[in-house]
């Protein structure tokens, strides 16, 4: 600490804070809670640790995704990105810090029940370093021949089945189910999310679109053509709306996953 | 998994191997399993997922090190640096997917004593993300007015001291007191590199020499002069060896000690 009390190095505290706030739509903690609520939440203190090490693990993708070697993106949310502001160098370690965090907070609030905490910490592992997890996802990317559905699984849907099953384990629930739905709304989200960087508009999304063809990354509309994608999106859909009815599913993960479901899709598909 | 069992995506995997093999002196984790063994090691599978986590960390700091952001390294270990052969991008990723792996082994191995992996987790985090860790040390090297023993303490005495910590803690021992005599094997060992980067050869150290200058970091030799830095490596290990008496250290920890704290020094300083 500085004289002053101040958290030193500056620049790396600065920048972990800016790539945490503001957030966008905190769907992933949002997901670890409301399934963790509809269990009981008996630990909240273990749900919002697992709530934040999801987020936490989602804002250093973000950081390291916006660098000039994968998307070189000036801005997220509407602000200046991590490097642009900070430097490369700087993106870089609050990428790192921010894992290291997401594993700590875990390990802090896990005092009260440590096999559970183990059991996340194992969740959010193998969602985020495995080679069908986030880290993988982003390496997909300069593979050739990459399979758009591996691509979005390990990219998208694995720290979503996380998130889910991490709200389950917290509560000391089974997660198996709850990883299941977790991983639907994911593959949904990123349909969603591949038709809008084709056909949304920049100033709906607060983002650049049309990177994915740049980029050369596989993509669901490039293999599947529109109404593929649409047709796949909507068969996520009835599935999980169908998971929801026969889970009882309280309302807030209802409400959730109704709201994720919608996020992203271009204004144009969603009459369909 | 491909058809032929490989792991996918393949370029990922291969870097991340590279990555970690083949490997320099492995001085942490054999701090790790040497203090452990001195208190008897009774869980040896803990002790070596937190053997091999404090590597892993260790390795993703110098892949994210060798960044072109960074020192822009195109060797280490005499063989081409990972962005080098992999590209930028994958390399950001492969330091990525290592300090997840860090966290997961440590959670895998410790179902059989859930309370000591936590304790290791909170241990491992602090010295590699907190600000007193490793990723606050690469951060100073952009502060202005950056200290050399704060720089030192950061970026190489935590890892060093939570390595001795958490082979304690494997062990079910009091971790106090390896922690500190781990921060001061590490403080002599940076001391020993920082002299070794002013003065040694690079045929000698398989490596370049002269970063510290060329990047304007701080270094002990332009805050204290040569002798001024040996006279603070010398009472670093004078108190190594007393301490290492003073506990009754058992050969293995005695003698890797005294070669880690050799290890780095350049010829030239050894008679003295």
């Amino acid at each position: 600490m500085d004289g002053d009390g101040s958290v030193r190095p500056g620049s790396l505290r600065q920048a972990m804070t800016d790539a945490v706030f503001p957030g966008g739509g905190r769907l992933r903690p949002r997901l670890v809670l409301a399934v963790a609520e509809g269990l009981g939440d008996p630990n909240p203190a273990l749900s919002l640790a697992g709530a934040v090490a999801v987020e936490l693990i989602h804002c250093s993708s973000l950081a390291h995704d916006d660098l000039p070697c994968f998307d070189d993106a000036p801005l997220r949310r509407g602000e200046p990105s991590v490097h642009a502001k900070h430097g490369e160098a700087i993106a870089v370690l609050v990428g790192d810090g921010l894992i290291v965090r997401a594993f700590e907070v875990v390990a802090i609030a896990g005092e009260s029940d440590p096999r559970a905490a183990l059991a996340i910490t194992r969740e959010l592992s193998r969602a985020t370093g495995g080679f069908e997890g986030l880290v993988a996802g982003q390496a997909w990317e300069f593979e050739p021949n990459a399979v758009w559905s591996d691509y979005h699984d390990a990219k998208t849907g694995a720290l979503f089945a996380a998130a889910a099953a991490i709200g389950a384990i917290a509560a000391g629930g089974d997660p198996e189910n709850y990883r299941a739905l977790g991983g639907r709304i994911g593959g949904a989200y990123q349909l969603a999310d591949d038709l809008a960087d084709r056909y949304g508009q920049p100033e709906d999304l607060g983002k650049a679109v049309g990177l994915d063809d740049r980029k050369g990354v596989p993509s669901a509309p490039s293999a599947l053509g529109v109404d593929g994608t649409l047709q796949r999106l909507q068969a996520l859909q009835r599935e999980t709306k169908s998971w929801l009815r026969e889970m009882k599913a309280n309302e807030q993960l209802e409400s959730l996953v109704l709201e994720t479901l919608e996020r992203l899709l271009p204004k144009q598909f969603r009459a369909r």
